[in-house]
C-alpha cells in the first residue's frame, strides 16, 4: 500500500481537488435525521470533487452506540463507492504509548481510517504506537482556530531555540519524528500567518487545514500559505458549510455538491494564480 | 447532587481509601475473556476499598463495538453495585469549544461518567463546553508519567512568568479556569517533585495521579506532595498492579481485593505519618 502522503497525492489529482468534507453530524441541523443516511447522501453527491473525508469522532459518540454503528457504516460506504478517497479520524487522541497502542489499534485497526488526529502533548516518544503504522497518517494538533488557542500554543520559549513560540516548536519536533514519512500537522486556517511558519520547517508533510467555512478563515491566504513544493501536500477541510449548505431534505445533497465544487473552484484559483494549475498547458 | 470534589471526599472517607482502580482491559493479560465479566469480577473484589474506578477508553475502543458495549455495563455495574464510588473517564479527550460540546455529551451525558480527563491544548476557553457540567469533574492532563513528556510539559516559558515550566504553567492557567470548582489535574506519581508544585499552585482541586504501580512512581513521595489541606483530593491509580495481579481465572479478583487493600494501607500509612489519619484519636 501506497503511503497516505502518496494516497493524498493521488486522488487530489485525480479528483483535482484538495476539498476534505467534515462529516460532523449535528442531529439539529441534519436535514434527515439518521446519521447513515445523511453521510451516505453526502458521500454520493461529493465522492469525485474531493480529495478526503473527515468524520469527527465526538460528533458520533455523543449519540451513543447508534452513532457509532453509523460511523462505522459511514467508513464501509466511503470504501465501498470512494475507495481512492481518504478518511482521516478526526479525535486529537493522545495518551503515554502503552495507551497509544490501544488508540492507533481503534483508529487504524478497528476504524480503518488512512489517517487520524493526534494529540503530542505527551512528546513525540509517546506517539510511537500511531507512527508505527507506516502507511498510515499521523497529523498532530499543532495550531487550533479557536480564539483560546493562543493561551498556550503561543507562549514563547525561554533558551534554544528562544522566543520561538510553541505552536512552531511542536511543528519543528514533529519534523523531526516524521522518519516514516506518515508524519503530519493540523493547522487551523484562521492563522495563515502560522500555517506560513509550519510550511516553513515542514516540507513533504501533509497539513490537514480546518476552519475555512463556519469559522471564518482566509481561504486564498491559507492556501497560499500551506502549499508544499511538489504535490501540495495539504487537505482544505469545511465540516458545516458543506453538510448544512441547505436544511432540506430534498436539497442537501445537492446543495453540498455546489458548496464542495464552490470550494475546489476556489483552491484550483488560487494553484492556478500561483503557477501550480492541475493541467499544466 | 454534589459536587465530584465533594463526592469523592465523602467516598474515600467512608472507604477510607484514595484508591483508584484503572481498568484497562487488554485480551492479552486477563484472566478471563469477557470484558464485561472480567470487570465485573473486579468491581465486585474492591468496592468497599476503593474511591473510584478509572476505565481507559481505548482499552475499549480497540475491542470495537463490544468493548463499547461492555464499557456501558462496567459503569452500570458500577453504578449498581456502588453508586457512591466515583468513575472517572481517561480519554484525554478535547479539541475547540464547539466539537468538546460533542464530547463533553459523549463523556457525560452518554457514558455517565463522573469526572473525565481532558487535553487542553485548545486553551481554558475550549474547555469551557465540559466545565459547564458543573457537578462533573474535568481533569486537566499536565503532567505526564512517561519518559517523552519533557519535550513539551517541561519547555521554560520566556517573559512573564519567566523560566516556568509549561507543565507548571498550565497548572496555574487550570486554577484560574477553576470558577465553578469542577476543574482537577492529572499528574503522573513518576514526577513527585512536579506534582508538589502542581499542589501548590492548585489548592482545593482534585489531583489524579497514575502511575504507580507498574510504571514504578514513587508512592510514599506522591501522597506527601499531592496532599491538600482539608480532604486530602487525591486519587492514587493503579491499573494492571491490581488487575492483574493474577492472571489465573480462580484467583484475579481475590488477587486484585489484596493488590488493591495493600495500595490502601501504604497510603493509609502515608497519611498517619502526616498526622492526617482517617479517624484521628
Amino acid at each position: 500500500m501506497n503511503s497516505f502522503v502518496e494516497r493524498v497525492a493521488a486522488v487530489s489529482r485525480r479528483n483535482r481537488s484538495l476539498v476534505c468534507v467534515g462529516l460532523d453530524p449535528d442531529p439539529d441541523l441534519m436535514a434527515v435525521k439518521d446519521v447513515l443516511t445523511f453521510n451516505r447522501a453526502i458521500i454520493d453527491a461529493t465522492k469525485d470533487i474531493v480529495c478526503a473525508y473527515k468524520p469527527n469522532l465526538p460528533f458520533y459518540e455523543a449519540l451513543g452506540q447508534s452513532g457509532l454503528e453509523a460511523l462505522a457504516g459511514t467508513v464501509a460506504h466511503i470504501r465501498r463507492v470512494a475507495p481512492d478517497v481518504q478518511v482521516v479520524g478526526d479525535g486529537k487522541r493522545g495518551d503515554i504509548a502503552s495507551t497509544n497502542v490501544m488508540y492507533a489499534r481503534a483508529l487504524f485497526d478497528v476504524w480503518g481510517f488512512d489517517a487520524a488526529t493526534v494529540n503530542a502533548w505527551g512528546g513525540g516518544e509517546s506517539l510511537e504506537p500511531f507512527m508505527e503504522y507506516g502507511d498510515r497518517g499521523v497529523l498532530v494538533w499543532c495550531r487550533s482556530s479557536n480564539p483560546g488557542a493562543k493561551e498556550f500554543q503561543d507562549v514563547r520559549l525561554q533558551g534554544e531555540p528562544r522566543g520561538v513560540p510553541l505552536y512552531e516548536w511542536m511543528a519543528r519536533r514533529a519534523s523531526s519524528w516524521n522518519v516514516r514519512g506518515n508524519v503530519g500537522l493540523v493547522v487551523g486556517s484562521t492563522f495563515p500567518d502560522e500555517l506560513k511558519v509550519v510550511r516553513s520547517h515542514c516540507p513533504g508533510m501533509t497539513i490537514l487545514i480546518p476552519g475555512v467555512g463556519a469559522q471564518g478563515g482566509d481561504l486564498a491566504t491559507s492556501v497560499r500559505n500551506g502549499l508544499d513544493d511538489g504535490a501540495p501536500n495539504i487537505l482544505i477541510s469545511s465540516s458545516r458549510g458543506i453538510t448544512y449548505a441547505s436544511r432540506s431534505a430534498e436539497t442537501f445533497a445537492d446543495a453540498a455538491r455546489a458548496a464542495a465544487e464552490d470550494l475546489r473552484e476556489r483552491i484550483n484559483c488560487v494553484l492556478e494564480a500561483e503557477g501550480r494549475p492541475w493541467d499544466p498547458s
